[in-house]
């Protein structure tokens, strides 16, 4: 954990967020929360945290997970390096964890480092993998303002209510209500007053923070349309869908990785050059040094379909292996290489090759060029 | 479209089904209607026809679609075998759709075929394909002691109602409401009644039916719970996901096709032998004449994932490939067909493989015996 040092935020406000991520995922069926399902062969917390990670304004990250979880929670931010965020332990119902989420900033006891409380902090869930900066953005904008806000989405269904006979009461007018959504962000005093003020009642039946700010500090929140990428993985379906649209959006991006500026150069303009405005390409130029952490980081932190990286050392291509999604690698045997192909190197392309295949790893191109 | 004759209905009541798949599917994004887009190459209304004609005691299903996809429509039914389906022009909103499916049963001048009128109508969307008999079953049953009925799931996300000024007015309690979800079913009088006295403000702002026969014919509609796999499918991510789940589904089925009923008792046993419970396997004797549309039908009208084909005759393989799921080809060349395997026959198996790949079909296995 980091203390955040970050850009600007909307207002020039303090931001925060708290992710709680500690709920049991029953309705998915199966042993594992579905915040810890893999998605691609990441777990789904890892994209709400990315999500989150990248909005350079907020400074940081309170994960909130089960006791059981945290080392789980711990690993998973060290594989994914994910920066700016602090694991708490979760109560046993969702209000409960978000209100442990929030005593960081708050009490000195409850944490050994008491995190900088924020103007504004923003409750988003783990199970929302696709919030963009837009919508935090917007109802950070609008906590400011109006104490709370919230995003909201129309109604998929009619919504109806049961009469003790178990038929129809009465539908509601589907036009007059939405959905209540995720991200939503308050003034950091008016939620953390809400939560200290209500009941355990609250606590243990209630899910909606918007509720709470309303009931315990008559802040009536702003309700901000969200997009349709706003929704909540629950079902098994949801999962799904999810990896389809992680596919989808992968599909869209090359990172270009090389130790040769020259060869770099060429390849970032060769790249979209060919593919058109078909997938956005960034280039990155690193030393490829035996341990070299930064390009772990970026193949692992991120989600490209296509990582074309130039390399000299063949003994590279193990560690490119452990992310789960690269699919061009572009061995460049320049003159100044100290290796020839030779059995040996063929031999570990082939146990390259094998070992992408095990891993459902395609491999786009195998581009050997010895010079 | 054929008058339906089929099995025992529950309590023994005519039943049939009216599918409304006249949506604009505008917010799933892109040209076509969400009912007429294709999971697995096969057009999501095709599924939700053939979940419906699964159901043996359902005698006819009317599909309500705009009037410019009637003939769309006639030829998925043709293309997919669907038997007992009528196609009747739909109206300008969804309840205007229904009403228009329901007059076929009930007016001389609207249609050239005056169909029975089923003592109970089904009523369900043409975009839930996943809709299972016992549920269906369930509704039709309550309906008949209830008048009317209709699935109802838990509630994904807090419902909360908007003041004028976009804030937050108040949220619902979250236990005591439901999501009103298809299949729905009522005598069929009652929902006719209700159909014939509403408003057309009813008709074109309105879109629930349990309402209108609560509001019309002072009947309360039973509440049937249902599974999780009755959900609609509305966005984009709607359609991967039911992508996955058919996938998943067909995953599970084996259809062995064969001329040679050795080969067929032999196949059919060892095949579920070696997969133990994991697949349905059902196994079909047919003639492989030329023109075999029976075969067709079973290819092209079911979603299986491996069909093992017994043929002596390589023609055949060129219409199994119409099929656009996974085949295990099994070409038996056994004694008494004319053919051997010679360059013709082996420019015939290159050319297969090839075309199965171009149309994304994984052969799982091309075993040609040559007795």
């Amino acid at each position: 954990m980091e203390p955040g040092s970050c850009g600007a935020a909307p207002g020039g406000m303090s931001v925060s967020a708290v992710l709680p991520a500690g709920g049991s995922g029953e309705r998915l069926g199966g042993a594992t929360p579905k915040q810890f399902c893999g998605v691609q062969g990441r777990p789904l917390v890892s994209y709400a945290v990315r999500a989150m990670e990248r909005i350079s304004w907020i400074s940081d990250i309170i994960v909130v997970v089960s006791p059981e979880y945290i080392e789980a929670m711990k690993t998973i931010i060290e594989k994914y390096g994910h920066k700016r965020v602090t694991v708490v332990a979760g109560g046993i119902t969702r209000h409960r964890s978000i209100f442990n989420g929030l005593k960081v900033f708050a009490e000195k006891e409850f944490s050994s480092h008491l995190l900088q409380k924020p103007e504004v902090v923003v409750i988003h869930d783990a199970v929302r993998p696709f919030v963009e900066e837009d919508i935090v953005s917007k109802v950070v904008m609008a906590a400011k303002e109006h104490g709370a806000a919230g995003a909201i989405r129309p109604l998929v269904s009619t919504v109806i209510a049961s009469a003790a006979d178990g038929c129809l009461d009465h539908s509601l007018e589907r036009a007059k209500y939405r959905a209540s959504e995720m991200p939503q962000a308050f003034l950091f005093d008016i939620i953390y007053e809400a939560y200290q003020q209500c009941t355990d009642y609250d606590l243990d039946y209630g899910t909606e923070c918007l509720h709470l700010a309303l009931k315990y500090c008559k802040t009536n929140a702003k309700l901000v349309e969200g997009t349709a990428d706003l929704w909540k993985v629950t079902y098994m379906r949801d999962l799904y869908a999810a990896e389809s649209i992680i596919k989808d959006n992968i599909s869209q991006q090359v990172c270009v990785i090389t130790n040769v500026k020259e060869t770099l150069a060429q390849v970032g303009f060769l790249l979209p050059e060919s593919l058109k405005s078909q997938v956005k390409v960034e280039a990155i130029s690193v030393s490829l040094s035996k341990n070299d952490s930064h390009l772990q980081n970026i193949i692992s932190g991120q989600c490209y379909n296509f990582v074309c990286v130039n390399v000299t050392h063949y003994g590279k291509v193990d560690f490119i292996c452990s992310s789960s999604i690269i699919l061009q690698v572009h061995v460049d045997i320049s003159e100044n290489s100290s290796f020839s192909i030779g059995m040996e190197d063929l031999t570990m392309i082939k146990k390259f090759a094998r070992e992408t295949k095990m891993k459902n790893i395609l491999v786009y191109g195998l581009l050997i060029q010895n010079k």
